[in-house]
């Protein structure tokens, strides 16, 4: 399916359209895992965009990507849709490198209104199309949207912000804007109120006031207050709309469109639409693995090794329950850090500021400053948000401020913008930062306690998926001379292992040194005449390798690491043990 | 002078207080230098503060802490105020290490009202007084500050936050936001109109409606459309008041004490009030260097060489006559960065976002998508706010944004906040991102033009101050066997220079190297049997020296890098020329 025959379906043939973007989208992620419940809401309104606008003339920009499935599937990418995530199939997010109609990366929040107003100056400059940023509620609470809300009808004539109103975050939507939006769509009354109120206004305008008027007075008040946000910054408000009707989407959209001022329409959804099951809980069906589609089910959990996440979770509830001062802050990603049973145990110390990190963690540094133990525990791509404030507000302060810098490393399907390979080297230069790596699920919990009972701040980093077990035995077997160091970062020690038995069956005998502490790092025994190899989970650039000046470092390197299992992307950058055995050979000259 | 002698000094004699400050503020400023108008235009809201509030108990935090001055000499500082800026004299920034007055670190825009949150939630859950963030209506403007109104009622019971609305940012406000509040103080009838809406309002509620209401139905709607940004995010707003108006302050104030919710206090204040030259024109005395207080006059330029800011100002308006896609995006830094000639010839290419650096660099990537030639000019430190934005919305793309890092390197007076010792660190990780340092003007000219040219994202880094002059001869003179090679990155070539010296009075020769190209680094010749040895205007922890595996590595040390010259400052953490002459000598076992 192109956007030309999108265009040009009969109006009657749309909702069986609508009925095969989710079967597809149903059929994909139930396959290969994904984002589910986001664009199985968004398919109507993805309809309305095309029927109205014209890709790629017309920029689309989606705040965050995951919503765009159907779009996608909508925009040629329908066969090649079934190796969503997959090495060499499609990005689960939009990326302009595989497709003309993406007009923007997208796999972090907020970004989409700035970067449409960009475009639209571009456009009033150099000509162009229209521009259409299609804003998640939750996105919009993010500091970055709010930025761009307020400067984009000075910066640009006309643009297009349609927000996607689920009412839903990641997990559940907080903060007053998140409030006001939910006050607008309880009041029932509130289209018809609006109407009068603004027919009444009408005619107050021209003639002062009439008695008629009185009477939508308390509706005008309502009106007021709920569209003003919008309104205040210039912006014409529309809405709210169904955004499972298409006709109404279309409409808005058409209305959108032809006004010559900047224009908010405002679309209700409902996430997972048109699958019970995500409808029912959309938080749980937001990131799936691959499911039962006919029992509608998601496999058990099937008992295996806790990841790191749940570590963490039981680890901080432990120190949570010994200490009262400890907390925890998170930026929407509760059930992600593995918190649910701690915001459970303890609501009184678990924040969720929303997809806000820089306010996570500038509010981390007021509760450190106040004499609490605040924890951060945020993805490793999205500290990236944070870098300033993590330096100017907690480090410059010395804070006790831990940082659970979850989802580090490599992270697979999810691709280029969500790597957390990062962390390592953006943190190292901040003053009296410490960097810890656990290598195992007993030592992140150590190194937890004694991060909570230092004077400054920690990061904590560790991967996404199932925490190490307690490492086998690391040395070389006695009585061989050894000639390499493997310097293992966290949990680069497993793989680390398997490199000295590959080294070992080739005459090479090597010692794996676990590294848990990468800032400041333990003493090292360098001792002279072996060389010195370090496996870290990062980009080598600023991280541990270059940091204690090793012979040969391993890590990623300085090259866009797209999608595909980490097997795959270690294989295919170099990374994976075999590659490693390679290099370190031809390196020793065997 | 104490908070506590504040407090009880009879109210007849606060406007001598308030004058006194005034005159502490000018005289100190006019010798050592530093930000004059902002300060002056808070003297009534310092004294209003200090009488209804207690601290070190009751917490104030500014954003920014420019703001501070009269702070400081309020709070037990006013005979320390002399030494404003001076190596080990006070800081020009609220500074909790200086005083239990300072509640907070501010010297980037956009914190308070995230750190007051912080400190007003564990109020909450551990006790303590009343919580004020006094945030400046640019700062107000910050992403962050947005992200925390709109979360600040649900995270902490109460808390105040004071509007300082001069209407100015560094040089002139924008956005909607200032719009919004711009509109309200237009409107002369506000006060008394605001006044009978709320009197009307209040009887309607009883009675419904009343014939009465009818006059204040335009107040009405004009009140809810100038408060509701802050009523629907949950505040109260009091407003606006006269900030030089000592007796309204402090009413206003204390009834913000009072009131158990969350309130905001809009005050209006002048810039550079009292002092009428910087009343007239408050950006040019927004930040000074020391002046003629009798003659209320800055020195004339005296035609010294043009800073870096200058020679990149002019290479930038060069370029934009020569490639219509050349355009400018700033936070709020028209004149610092050197843009005032360029935003004058190009009105059309010049985008100020106000003080959202996270917005301007996606904004610039948007523009970059859209096919035009992006420079966001900006400081080192400010910078540090938009990474993510770097790497995610500009670096994963490849797009042609030239970032202009102004103020690289060591800041001298305004400390720790602001030194821009990271950007190496930070950026070089990033995925394809160049990085250079020209060592002199002809160079910053010659590698804007190449940047400009180039396919993908390009930082131009250069310190604060005059720019380098072509640099003189620098191999070894012939015939002597040189031991030393000194890689000198950017503007550290005229330092290297001077070691040289140093170090050949010792017997040891040494070479420099200019190095302009930081990432990638241009091929370097090490022969065998020389020390190498870097210097580079930065951290060393993730900088040039660690990335090509320099001997030596001189930069500055992970430590807290207070204020005071630059040459103060080198000296006291062993970066000046004679201590890296002495350290490469030790060495050497020389």
């Amino acid at each position: 399916m192109t956007p030309e025959m999108v265009k040009h379906l009969p109006e009657a043939e749309l909702p069986a359209l609508a009925q095969r973007v989710r079967d597809v989208i149903l059929e994909t992620v139930s396959a290969n895992g994904g984002h589910l419940a986001a664009s199985l809401g968004t398919v109507e309104l993805t309809i309305g965009l095309l029927r109205v606008f014209d890709p790629p003339a017309d920029k689309v920009l989606w705040d965050v990507g995951h919503q765009a499935y159907g779009w996608k599937i909508l925009t040629g990418r329908e066969e090649a849709f079934g190796r969503l995530r997959r090495h060499n199939g499609i990005s689960g997010f939009p990326n302009p490198a595989e497709s003309q109609y993406d007009a923007f990366v997208a796999g972090h929040a907020g970004s989409a209104i700035a970067a449409a107003t960009g475009f639209a100056a571009a456009r009033d400059r150099m000509g162009g199309g229209h521009v259409v940023a299609v804003v998640g509620d939750a996105s919009l609470t993010n500091g970055e949207s709010l930025e761009a809300l307020n400067n984009c009808t000075s910066l640009a004539e006309k643009m297009i912000v349609v927000v996607n109103d689920n009412a839903m975050s990641i997990s559940k939507n907080v903060g007053a804007f998140a409030r006001t939006l939910g006050r607008l769509l309880s009041d029932l009354r509130y289209n018809r109120a609006k109407a009068a109120a603004e027919r009444a206004g009408h005619r107050m305008r021209l003639t002062f006031l009439r008695p008629a008027y009185h009477r939508a007075e308390q509706v005008l008040k309502s009106f007021w207050l709920t569209n003003s946000l919008f309104e205040s910054l210039g912006l014409r408000y529309i809405g709210p709309v169904d955004g499972h009707d298409l006709k109404a989407v279309i409409s808005a959209l058409q209305v959108a469109k032809e006004d010559k001022r900047p224009v908010v329409v405002h679309v209700v959804t409902k996430k997972g639409k048109g699958f019970p099951p995500a409808e029912a809980n959309p938080a749980r069906w937001h990131g799936v693995g691959p499911f039962d589609l006919k029992a509608a089910s998601m496999p058990a959990d099937g008992g295996g090794a806790p990841t790191w996440s749940e570590c963490f979770g039981s680890a901080l509830t432990d120190a949570a329950r010994r200490d009262g001062r400890v907390c925890a802050v998170v930026a929407a990603m509760k059930e992600g850090t593995g918190l649910s049973a701690f915001a459970e145990e303890f609501p009184g110390r678990f924040f969720d500021v929303g997809i806000c990190e820089e306010m996570a963690v500038t509010f981390a540094a007021g509760l450190a400053r106040a004499g609490m133990r605040p924890v951060v525990a945020i993805y490793s791509t999205f500290l990236q948000r944070a870098i300033d404030q993590i330096q100017h507000d907690v480090c410059l302060q010395r804070l006790p401020v831990v940082f659970a810098v979850d989802r580090a490393g490599c992270v697979g399907a999810d691709g280029a913008t969500h790597h957390g390979l990062y962390d390592i080297p953006l943190l190292r230069p901040l003053t009296g930062m410490r960097i810890v790596a656990p290598t195992c699920a007993g030592e992140l919990k150590a190194l937890l306690d004694e991060s909570l009972a230092a004077e400054g701040p920690t990061a904590i980093r560790y991967p996404k998926g199932a925490a190490c077990a307690e490492t086998e035995c690391r040395a070389a077997p006695s009585g061989k001379a050894v000639t390499v160091e493997l310097l293992a970062v966290g949990d680069q020690v497993e793989k680390a292992g398997k490199v000295r038995r590959l080294l070992s069956e080739r005459g090479i005998e090597a010692t794996v040194v676990p590294v848990s502490r990468v800032k400041p790092c333990a003493p090292l025994k360098r001792p002279s005449g072996r060389m010195v190899a370090t496996l870290e989970n990062g980009v080598v650039a600023g991280g541990f390798g270059e940091s204690i000046g090793a012979d040969i470092r391993f890590g990623w390197p300085d090259a866009l690491i797209g999608h595909g299992s980490v097997d795959e992307l270690e294989r295919m950058f170099g990374f994976d043990a075999e590659s490693v055995a390679d290099e370190i050979c031809k390196r020793a000259g065997k």
